[in-house]
C-alpha cells in the first residue's frame, strides 16, 4: 500500500530539495497537510514571488528585486570591488559588518573537473569594471577550497595588468567549508586580514 | 543588509517547516532560486493538490484521494482494526507487511497537559464501529510513550465491555520515540508479539 497520490507527489518533490531525505520529506508533507490553508498558500506564493519577482543585478550580478541592486545603488565604497562565488556569499560577507565596498558575484568558480571554465564566469564583466577606472582593489573572496583558490589565482593574474590592487581574503574562513556557513567573528577576521596576492 | 523581500519571505515561510532552521531555510530559498522554473511549479503544484485533493476518509479518518479511502475499500480483514495516532502510522504498520486487517486513525492522543481529551479524538466513531458489529479484535497502536499509553488504557478500559478482544502491540518498537520512525523489522515484531491489554 502507498500514500495517496498527492502525498506521495509532494513526498517526491520535496526529497528534490537538499537536505532532505525520504523520511525528512515525509515528515514535511504531513505537515503540511495538517497545516492550516492560509499558511500553505503563503509559502506557495513566497515560492512563486521568489521565481517571479528575484532577478540578477546588472552590475554585480547578486540576486535582486529592483535593478541595479540595492548595494550597487546604495552608498558603498566602489573603488573597492570584493569578488564572491555565489550570491549567498554577499549576505556571508555583509554580515562580517567591515566591508562596505562594492560586490561582484561570479556565479560558480572555476572547476574543469564539472566543465565549468572562464567563459562560464562572470569574468568578463568583472574585469570591464575595473577597465571602466575608478576601482583601486579587488578582493578575492571565492571560497577558501580548492575550486575558489584556483579561480582566486586565475582572476589575479587577469587583474593586476589592469593596475588594480588585488587581495585575498585571509585564510580564517576554515579551509575545506563553505562561505555561506561562517560565522561573523570569522568573516570579520578574514576580511580583516586579507594579504597581497 | 538584507536579503531582497521575496527572499527573505521565502526563508520565513520555510523556516515554519519542522526540522529547518535559519541556514537550512536560506540554503533552500536560493536551492529555489537556481532551479529551473517547471521544478519549482512542479513543487507549488503538489503543496496545492495535497491541500485539494486529499481529505480524511469518512470510515477509518485516514488521509486519502477517494473516499472511502484505499484501505477501507480494498480486500482487508475488518474483524480486526488496528488503532493508530496519526495518518503516517498507517503506512509504518504497512510496511511491516504482518497486519491484514482495518485501520482507524484517532487524530492524536489524550494528553491533559495540552488539553487534549476524549472529545478531541475519533474515540465515538471507532466506538460506533466496533458497536455496528463483526469486529474481533481492537488492536491499539498508539505510540510507545505516555500520551499513547494512556490513550490506550483508555480505549481498553471503553472497548472490553463491547465483547470485542482487546490487544497493544508487543514492545518492540522504541519506548520513547514515535511510531513514525520505526524500522520495518522492529514494526514486524511489535506486530507479531502484541498481547492481550
Amino acid at each position: 500500500m502507498n500514500h495517496p497520490e498527492p502525498i506521495a507527489r509532494l513526498i517526491d518533490e520535496l526529497q528534490r530539495l537538499p537536505g532532505i531525505g525520504r523520511k525528512g520529506a515525509q515528515r514535511l508533507a504531513f505537515h503540511i497537510l495538517r497545516t492550516p490553508r492560509e499558511e500553505a498558500d503563503r509559502l506557495v506564493e513566497a515560492v512563486r514571488d521568489v521565481k517571479d519577482r528575484i532577478t540578477y543585478c546588472s552590475v554585480c550580478n547578486n540576486v535582486t528585486d529592483v535593478d541595479p541592486c540595492a548595494l550597487c545603488n546604495g552608498d558603498r565604497d566602489r573603488r573597492i570591488i570584493c569578488v564572491v562565488e555565489e550570491p549567498p556569499n554577499v549576505m556571508a560577507i555583509e554580515r562580517g559588518g567591515e566591508f562596505k565596498g562594492a560586490y561582484h558575484v561570479l556565479m560558480g568558480a572555476l572547476s574543469p573537473l564539472q566543465g565549468v571554465g572562464p567563459d562560464d564566469l562572470k569574468i568578463r564583466s568583472l574585469l570591464a569594471r575595473v577597465e571602466a577606472g575608478g576601482v583601486e582593489e579587488v578582493i578575492l573572496a571565492t571560497n577558501p577550497n580548492v575550486e575558489g583558490e584556483a579561480t582566486a589565482i586565475y582572476l589575479a593574474r587577469l587583474l593586476k595588468p589592469l593596475g588594480v590592487r588585488v587581495t585575498r581574503i585571509a585564510m580564517g574562513v576554515p579551509v575545506g567549508s563553505d562561505l555561506e556557513y561562517a560565522d561573523e567573528v570569522t568573516m570579520h577576521k578574514a576580511m580583516e586580514g586579507r594579504r597581497e596576492v
